[in-house]
């Protein structure tokens, strides 16, 4: 039993289903198993698709077979996948290493029952977090709550950087596809001033609320435009306690009566940043742009998915497949990088998000008890919307070196206005037939005596559909792939949850910043403070830092 | 001599420059090559890096010593690369398999010699295309040019997918850090409807010009999106030949007094998509938004690196040794993708733009005589803006499986006003502190007796400067990454300036398109077409369009 999981060392590649799937994985190599010969097996589509609650999964043009999806479900069931899914779902402490539960799925469970996480009652937390932020957004759409000069909020700013971003921008980008902004959000993410000077040539001082998101209220990027932000109110003569929100952990610096803000928000340790689109972190704006009951309903929409995650049987849950087919590609056919393809704009900020959810999750070295893997997890992730990638790196995708590409469609668009055709079909149509055309094109391929005309075919693509782009199947998307995330990272063995591969570069950069404050501190005090001391690249762009120039 | 290139078929593996790169790549897995040994060597910092008119190329953290270096160069001297960008710059129909030259050079030449492409004179009509551009934006600007109810212009829709969308796109968002839009920019890629929804929600019909950009002028996307242009105008009460302009082919459906529009501006075959930001594809609209000053501004900084690319000697060639190094990293160190990472907002659309210029003309498998070659060329390109990505994938940087990255700073941001200070440094000053110390730590690692805690190092990347976001900087950094992307090609035996791997795709949609089209008939006229003929993957895409619902 691999309970350790996939790429435990203690797991010998000797080890039944680890031979087994890397047997077959020499297999398909070889002509039988084209994905052209594959597809054209009777029954293969109703075999290798999945469907539940209005969310389908076409895997069918995988280069997998029956035996190979036998086996990675054996792999699910031995690595005990979904016992883990449901500790992780009951509080249990599966974020080992940081001794944390990972209770994103209670953010949306609309739960009476108790849960403790040590002394915190779960779901009445998260029920109390939504209630405030429902009678605050309502209060903002009402104009109850008014800015310092008395006018209303019709803006506002996020300032919050990785996971306290980029799952709120899409879901935002989403939406408002359909559901016109009450409060129009801009998002403040980067340290690099330039964001910050985009952001203030868009809003009005005085209507524009600032909503800053960060857990210990220490995060670097978030305090230095906090404090950009509070020099612009006051610059322009507001208060900041009058257009600043929190949404942070309770007693950190921002949830402080000292620094008194217009609202504070609570988040908590037992759901991470990138897993955390589902509690205040979206909440807030998400509920400010489109109201609480749209939120809500996003909400309703992940539960749908996370109950889904929860109780269907492996060969039929399909965020574990879909995890399976990832592991396959990646560790199997040895596939370095997986794309992800929405062919609608609306999704266009979701490739963004999920490349953070799962390279941040699955990009490890370490098993879950804290010894190096077989060799390191995860895989790129990247994508562009369709059409659009066709015309840019489909090139490479057709005849270039071969990766896999999850194609997402969406069967309703959200624009309902009138449509001219062009030769014969509407632009939804056009949309639809580049989709469909691309996966078999990718699979197929196409011989032909001229080298440069002929394509090789044989590239695994996936097709999730949704309904549309209304908040339900938002949510089952969202939740679609935070599920597939976890489930690797269970079967994998290793802990999705945590993050220590970025500590180095936070430590190198605090003495970076160190000798800048220095030089600082001598240039005001007309005391010398050189970089001769730093090693010849450091002194270098540091030399260059301050002297503003090239030359 | 390997004047066919590295990757085609006849150079085989025992050729004298192959085998030597080859065994240097084996010996650069072993410690004394690993990199924290190497950026401690005495000059390691000056030999390994470059300066050319104010722009400044480090790849002092790539995994090479001088004997490889050498090796290198050596390649590129025995491919001909210098010979072959010359060629190009002279009109040689380097182009072999569409038997075109290759002159986006030409674009920028400010040159009144004669060059002869067929009977077209290179420099004369680019002369007269930019002429023509300048008094158009004049008049635009000036009010001079109105719209049909007799308001100026304000605004504009790029109508345009691929190479007329994303160079475009990317110097738009980053001039307008520094330089306020007379007239701004929206983008129309995608045929996504919900592409046009999200558009003319953003626009006022009567002061919106319509730029329509194809060589073709039958670009199915393009040709879609016009039509929902031309619907959406007379809805509007509107003349489409008071709001149209178009770049395109001369004599094309675009160019033909049938056709009357606002202003049409040429376009030409020796000037492909994804290489023509500096022909009237970016200059109709950049013009328009800045002034056709500043896109003149923008085009001579693209010249003065082209003058660069074409005189500098190889090792001193800052192109070439950059494309020297993705070569080396990707077909001897056999990294399967790059990230490019600029550390500035203003920069955010970069990276997709290099990706399909990078991606379309690299992701090939024949060689320029059309021979396969020996195996796909080509990697994956993706990236976001640092110190963002530092929140997203960065943790699979550092701890994942590795690959190269490009690091670009801006040494002045185009933020001027007051700035408050963290930690004691600038946010400017953060964002550097932050760029550096990824270089280092990706370079360096950690050992720590915790392998959750410890780092391999070892992980290459360069850093690029530039100096500012002005449209000559902007010039120079786009020019430095075509030129880099065609003497990659070069290098490689391949020709960069084609893209036959996107045609299969376009004809299998085809063949779905008849489909849609036929049952659309069937359903007006109430004749039944129905799918039942089509394989079943098909079937069931096409009956869920048309029934626009899951259930």
């Amino acid at each position: 039993m691999l309970s350790k999981g996939l790429l435990h060392p203690d797991i010998s590649k000797n080890r039944g289903i680890f031979r087994e799937l890397t047997e077959l994985s020499t297999c398909f190599g070889t002509q039988p198993y084209h994905l052209k010969q594959l597809i054209g097996q009777p029954e293969r589509f109703a075999e290798f698709s999945l469907k539940a609650k209005d969310f389908f999964f076409d895997f069918s043009r995988q280069r997998l077979d029956a035996t190979v999806f036998k086996s990675l479900i054996q792999l699910a069931k031995e690595t005990k996948a979904c016992q883990r899914f449901s500790d992780m779902v009951t509080g249990i402490l599966v974020n080992t290493t940081e001794k944390r539960a990972a209770l994103h799925t209670g953010a949306r469970a609309f739960s009476k029952d108790a849960l403790k996480v040590g002394d915190i009652d779960v779901y009445s937390e998260m029920d109390r977090v939504n209630r405030e932020i429902k009678d605050f957004s309502l209060a903002v759409h009402q104009g109850t709550l008014k800015g310092s000069t008395g006018k209303a909020f019709t803006q506002a700013v996020v300032i919050g950087i990785g996971g306290s971003y980029l799952g709120c921008e899409f879901v935002f980008e989403a939406l408002k596809q359909s559901i016109y902004p009450k409060i129009s959000l801009n998002f403040l993410p980067n340290v690099d001033i330039d964001n910050f000077n985009n952001v203030i040539k868009k809003i009005d001082p005085e209507t524009c609320l600032w909503i800053v998101i960060s857990k210990s209220y220490t995060t670097t990027e978030t305090m230095a435009n906090l404090a950009q932000a509070k020099l612009f109110l006051k610059t322009h003569g507001l208060f900041p306690e009058d257009h600043l929100v929190t949404v942070t952990a309770k007693g950190s610096p921002g949830d402080d009566p000292l620094n008194p803000v217009l609202a504070a928000f609570h988040m908590f340790d037992f759901i991470g940043g990138r897993f955390s689109v589902t509690s205040a972190v979206g909440g807030v704006p998400l509920s400010l742009a489109f109201g609480f009951d749209n939120f809500e309903k996003f909400l309703k929409g992940c539960h749908t998915m996370d109950t889904h995650a929860l109780t269907a049987p492996e060969s039929q849950n399909i965020p574990l497949v879909a995890a399976l087919i990832s592991i396959w590609n990646t560790f199997f056919l040895n596939y370095p990088a997986q794309a992800i393809i929405p062919y609608s704009s609306g999704l266009s900020k979701l490739p963004a998000h999920i490349q953070q959810l799962y390279m941040e999750s699955i990009g490890k070295h370490v098993s879950r008890d804290g010894q190096f893997l077989i060799r390191p997890a995860g895989s790129i992730i990247f994508g562009e919307p369709g059409t659009n990638a066709q015309h840019s790196f489909f090139q490479l995708a057709h005849q270039g070196p071969a990766f896999p590409i999850e194609f997402i469609g969406v069967v309703k668009p959200a624009y309902t206005g009138a449509c001219a055709r062009s030769k014969g079909v509407t632009n939804h149509q056009e949309l639809w037939a580049n989709m469909i055309a691309q996966t078999l094109a990718l699979a197929v391929g196409k011989d032909d005596g001229v080298p440069a005309k002929s394509f090789d075919g044989n590239r695994p693509s996936s097709l999730v559909l949704i309904k549309d782009l209304s908040p339900e199947s938002l949510g089952k998307l969202l939740a679609f792939y935070e599920a597939r995330t976890v489930f690797e990272g269970f079967i994998l063995g290793l802990n999705p949850f945590d993050q220590f591969g970025v500590e180095l570069g936070k430590i190198l950069a605090g003495d970076i910043r160190n000798e800048i404050d220095l030089k600082n501190q001598s240039l005001k005090n007309g005391v010398d403070h050189d970089f001769e001391h730093l090693e010849d690249a450091k002194r270098f762009y540091l030399d260059t830092l301050f002297k503003g120039s090239l030359e």
